[in-house]
């Protein structure tokens, strides 16, 4: 069974069978993807207007064979939602499809379609006084379908869950076309397999997500951000423990940064103002949202003077007002930009133990030392064991001169990630990215149930061949 | 494809291959289950010592085509652990597997077997002040791998979540006797499809929990429970919002108690001290866990105050002690055994939007009234829109008049749950009993798929047969 690349004739056919507000140009913005490792291609993009539509498209390609690349708002890392080789795919945008299709804030819940953008839903739900808290840089692009499909972490993690823990329910269309009406605003339902997540952080490989059920929450009557200085990692490790005894599940986010960080943010933003007048070698930003009754900058004082005594932090800031939060904030979500412009040599989006964490730390920053004269930002969600651990060329170089290491400086992360329990993906995914890091890395037992899996529900591999599981060599 | 009954021959064959100690005798207990409705099956009882002698197991299962049925506490309540009809199976029980692997308080997790029983990992997690809150009637003979294959949810899922959102890893043997070591304890892990939650809540039929990896959480600072008095399930909505505005995610419990239970109480265990002189129509018990900085007492007394002033509750009482807390838990879980005492005629495990609870007990209570001069005990976890809705005989009578009208009610009740989007199995699963109200409710892609992901993933159809999925006719 082989897939047919798209032909002028099946275009025609889709013709038929579908409005013509469904077809889009192919703007370049579509085959390109944040890190410009690859460029895709398209036969034709289809934008369609309902899940109707979606599922008589894709019930389509079933018939004729033709993959389908479904794409959410493109921000993926690791090139899950294009398609740079084997037989020309129709890109499926969820773009038109972005309605709030109700809201329930007694229940604390919403239902979205796949292509809602995050930030507009963050929007929906704070004009009903509540909070939904999948938060990551690229919220004011990013499509919640594109968020489910691949289990999205960010920066709220550690008190609210992953996309997979913020969904109730789903409305999919599998790859026969058929539609799962899988809509349901419960918070506890036991009947049959968990079709909701296995299709969330498939990568669109097993459905389309056209919809979602998702989780609100109430807002914490008080929030609080404080920047602190720490000794090492594992100090940070010591005050993250310390601020769960202090405020139990009011620990928001627990975000670690490196010096590198505010080094990138100086070369690459001069006129960004830095919170630190001498950079420290690590901090820590801590958010926190509080019940009523406490005072958010009170609990992060009492926080900070506990941690000074026991030798854990050496220096803080407590935000004194919203302005003040959100300019500690930016630090964190402008280091992604700055890593970008700086351009990496190769990126690890990782999870380890948590206690695990500074041994990782210490044994990849000594190993790369030996391999060249990296610079190395590690950074990220400290409370979820997930760090961003990126390697860079020297000051005032780039990456050209240096792409012929990348194979072995991810290797050696890789392999020391893998020997420490952790994961070589914690939040972005596999992708076509780190096709070749599951195989060598998953479970033998897991990868053939996978496999199993995608055959069974996806008999002729038309959704989004290549991403997560290589194409069989019967299929390319 | 057929399966075969267990022979003396293939038992033969498993002594070889199995140590003398796993071998056990098949006690009558093995083959009851809680509610009396059938009598298992059992042609040898295995009990292994060992992840590899459970893979020694199922691998020579698989290969004589002999059913294999898992068996953890056996205290599931919709006949998941037995197999009436069919050929006759090797009885599964992981009893002799429950060792805790490992303990990681700095991280939260603790490793465990699946036979270690959940009142045994309390204590543990206690051990090292640490909480695991998967809490339920049964914690005293439940083990830990049936609440995960069952998904089982209990009395802290508001707070914390039912039995998958408490996993952050497994260890499994597939159908085809394979280990998935799959026992990680990162927070998060995005390689792949979602094998774990696929096997939690698939009762057996997809692969046996062998080990698991659990998240702990830090105790909370100070708990506190009351009792209060509300005029309806619409005021116990309206009481449960105002608590969590004031203690957001301090709420852990928020069960719903009808004047039946107590009157079922006073009848079957007219020795046991109830909480009210006057037992009131309606009643909830709160329990809640707050962070160092508020007393809960104090809040619960806040709670009620602003919660009388609006009309929501006319009478309550705060737990002074831990005594008091104990036993005003107590009347909640004791409702059980007095309705087995009783005797149901139909018992009901559903959920609902949680908006849709007091419309629902509407319905439902005026269409039963035309049915019948029934009882019905209403309770359950109203904060997760789940109710246990448990219809009885008139007082003085038992059901045996009445087990001709056990289906009429049962398709009322859950033809209801439907057409309010609700769930027929909200927490007990689908077993034996509930497999034509899947057949009937479930959404028939869904259905279609997990009779696909079963196919591939169990050709031969031994684990569990009949459980959930309807054995195909070829094999029975």
């Amino acid at each position: 069974m082989t897939l047919n690349s798209v032909t002028e004739d099946f275009i025609a056919h889709l013709r038929g069978v579908l409005p013509e507000a469904a077809f889009r140009e192919v703007m370049p913005s579509y085959l390109e993807e944040p890190r410009g490792r690859w460029k895709g291609r398209a036969g034709v993009l289809i934008a369609p207007g309902s899940t109707e539509e979606v599922a008589t498209l894709v019930r389509a390609c079933a018939e004729a064979s033709v993959p389908v690349v479904p794409y959410g708002g493109g921000t993926g890392l690791v090139g899950g939602q294009l398609s740079p080789e084997g037989p020309v795919p129709v890109l499926l945008s969820l773009e038109r499809m972005r309605a709030v299709r109700g809201v329930w804030p007694e229940e604390n819940v919403m239902v979205v379609e796949a292509g809602a953008i995050l930030q507009d839903i963050h929007a929906e739900a704070d004009a009903v006084d509540r909070l939904f808290p999948l938060s990551l840089a690229a919220k004011g692009s990013a499509r919640i379908g594109g968020n489910l499909a691949t289990n999205a972490g960010g920066v709220n993690v550690l008190r609210y869950g992953n996309a997979r823990d913020l969904c109730l329910g789903l409305e999919a269309v599998l790859p026969d076309g058929t539609i799962w009406h899988g809509l349901k605003r419960l918070r506890k339902d036991n009947t049959g397999y968990d079709l909701r997540n296995l299709l969330i952080g498939s990568e669109g490989t097993l459905g389309v997500i056209t919809a979602a059920a998702l989780k609100l929450f109430p807002k914490p009557a008080g929030e609080g951000t404080a920047l602190m200085v720490v000794e090492s990692p594992e100090a940070a490790l010591s005050l993250l423990s310390m601020a769960r005894d202090h405020m139990g599940e009011g620990v928001s986010a627990f975000e670690l940064m490196h010096r590198a960080g505010l080094d990138f943010l100086a070369e690459t933003m001069p006129d960004m103002r830095l919170p630190f007048a001498e950079p420290p070698e690590w901090f820590v930003l801590i958010d926190i949202g509080l019940a009523k009754g406490l005072d958010p900058a009170e609990a992060l004082e009492a926080l900070f003077v506990e941690a000074a005594e026991a030798g854990l932090v050496s220096d803080g800031m407590i935000a004194q007002s919203e302005a003040q939060r959100q300019a500690f904030w930016e630090v964190r979500e402008t280091i992604p930009e700055a890593n970008r412009r700086i351009g990496s040599i190769s990126s690890h989006d990782i999870s380890l133990p948590l206690s695990a964490v500074p041994g990782f730390i210490d044994k990849g920053n000594a190993a790369l030392r030996e391999l060249g004269p990296f610079r190395i930002n590690c950074f990220g969600h400290l409370g979820d064991g997930n760090l961003h651990y990126n390697v860079f060329p020297p000051k005032g170089e780039t990456r050209d001169g240096y792409t012929g290491q990348r194979d072995a400086i991810k290797r050696l992360v890789h392999d020391l990630v893998h020997d420490m329990d952790g994961s070589v993906s914690a939040e972005h995914g596999i992708g076509r990215l780190k096709v070749d890091d599951l195989e060598r890395y998953g479970d033998p037992a897991k990868l053939a149930a996978m496999r199993a899996i995608k055959a069974a529900l996806d008999p002729k591999g038309i959704l989004n061949p290549g991403a997560i599981l290589k194409v069989l060599p019967d299929r390319q």
